[in-house]
């Protein structure tokens, strides 16, 4: 493992944030020699089951250890607990507000811990940004090597969103349009394992939204420019683009929006 | 302390600029071990005000002894100076254009020092990037233990700016608004020394540019969602807020507008 | 040389991707004391010239023995090699598609590889992320001493795109316009060296796309704000900048547009 493990940073204050900064200013002034990434600061502003999904697709990737720290809280201030949760390899810090409940849907926390014990925090903290007065410290004595169980008193469970699967029956996938990303593809939740046994030619029919394509591709280049295709993204999941465009932009969809795959059975 | 201090790097050159990985790549050439933090390179294109209150309200996060680039520079390549200056635990390298003059309002520097020996630069400078060709390797040297005075003669004061403060009468503040963050809250430069013996509740008046609002709250929280609220937001001043919402889009206020609260006397 | 040395990721997956983020998961699981840089995540959609051309200006900025790790790639999964390439100090990891092909006019490579052993990828690839993919596990595996010879076979030569140079004749250089930075500034493929023996003062007349100006000037500071003016800029590169705004917006000039620069001879 490294030591110490490295902190990432997850949250919706936007690019190039003066926030992010002084997040990381509270950690190096604790724990120079820690080693800080940005998981993303685009989140949409107070969108958390955006971040929840962010979430649970990248952390996985990182060494484990790895304390990522996600801050977004649209009930700062409020009643809403700090926590600690362990899930597979990898610590989390956020507001129990459901950021963490898709990963935890995917494999349940190992610890969960209410973050009560203030002797860990910034010796004045603000009521609009625990992310810097509270978070940020933590995460720095953890990083250092403090026990999480110091942190506060363990909790039975997270708090949890509704998190719909697609519904798989006889010739037809019916899921939802769940991200979108940067490139303007739209990212649903039908995942490559419901896609195992469906055929991939031109008689699987995708449609979202009234807008229709034939076909579920491997990659964006097996289509010329413009056309609209369906294929199994880098996060496993099937997706919509229009090669070289904004599907997002060109068909006006958002998430939310379902998707439906059908094929015709024996 | 950090050995070697970390180095912090404050633009105008927008996300992800490559004009700032040069700058990386200039500093890691001469120091490879030092440690580089994105302060932000959001500031708006030459606005020198807008830098200058963040390095105000960030840097102070900062270990003691960092090293903070900043380039907000639309006079590059005429005579204004450029400065090492050593303003509290904190280290700064800037244009002489008031970029600091916010950090020495609060506190006055320690050590002025006009950067004019280019034995610490660049071998070529170019007239239009002194980020890169002074600013940074000047930055690795000092990074590297290089004392401050080997830069060149020492200053007697940096360059200022006018920093307007909020005023205090009787039953009334009359402050403006300073910043728009990434949200679009509204950050006055009213201060939360100057509302401590205000009242909290519905007696009290915010005005902004004929927008009104009653109270002033502790949290975003609070209130339901598209309310316009007043607070004192995290770098500890008087802000106004829509819930949810960006206050700039909505109410279409900019920086500079005057904000007034008021609240009846006994 | 710095060990290990560090590793730079260019992409056109947009400011704060995740995708981004999953890369460095990724390096850091296989190599976690290895130092990352963003070059920069802003190359417009799928534009190899335009990464070309960045990778061109910045990386030579970097310390000898860098990995520059570069992901501009529409044909991801289609039967484009992916390529190792040592050009000058510097290492470079790309798809063959011509995004080194601008380094390389400058200096020939003296290593070409073929990545084409999966030992060093991770263990399942994706059809649609071969950065994450191959790219990231084999930065980290370089980065930790691998020879590049390990990757697979030499190439004896990478895709090269069409690089227009400027042309130079008596009295005249005509050019064109290759990029436009984040402050909208026009950069031109006219070199300072084209320029040498070229007068700066009011004789000599720049114009684009039916704007004209008179003279080269030094920097940006030397004419009133809402100026037209021609300068060499910082990557020793004729440009057109509108002082204190963006000529990119304000002439509507893109890139591709012809310049032309004339001057009285004897």
């Amino acid at each position: 493992l490294p030591k110490p493990p490295p902190i990432t940073l997850t949250t919706d204050f936007g690019p190039d944030s003066p926030y992010v900064a002084a997040m990381k200013g509270v950690i190096l002034s604790r724990n120079p020699g820690v080693r800080l990434v940005d998981l993303t600061h685009g989140i949409p502003a107070q969108d958390i089951r955006h971040g929840a999904i962010v979430l649970d697709d990248v952390t996985p990737w990182f060494p484990p250890g790895t304390i990522h720290v996600a801050v977004v809280d649209p009930g700062v201030g409020s009643d809403r607990k700090l926590i600690y949760a362990r899930i597979g390899a990898q610590q989390y810090l956020a507001p129990d507000n459901g950021l963490l409940s898709r990963l935890a849907r995917r494999q349940a926390p190992s610890t969960i811990i209410h973050i009560a014990r203030p002797q860990y925090w910034f010796p004045v903290v603000s009521k609009t940004f625990h992310g810097r007065d509270i978070l940020a410290p933590v995460a720095a004595h953890l990083s250092l090597g403090l026990a999480p169980e110091a942190l506060g008193e363990r909790l039975a469970e997270l708090l949890t969103l509704d998190w719909v699967e697609a519904v798989v029956t006889r010739g037809k996938i019916e899921g939802k349009i769940e991200l979108i990303d940067s490139f303007g593809n739209l990212i649903s939740n039908i995942t490559a394992d419901q896609l195992v046994d469906v055929p991939r030619g031109e008689e699987v029919t995708v449609e979202c939204d009234e807008h229709q394509t034939q076909g579920i591709f491997a990659t964006y280049s097996d289509q010329p420019e413009m056309t609209l295709i369906a294929l199994i993204g880098s996060s496993g999941k099937l997706e919509l683009a229009i090669v070289g465009e904004s599907a997002a932009i060109m068909l006006g969809v958002r998430a939310g929006t379902p998707i439906e795959v059908r094929w015709p059975t024996g």
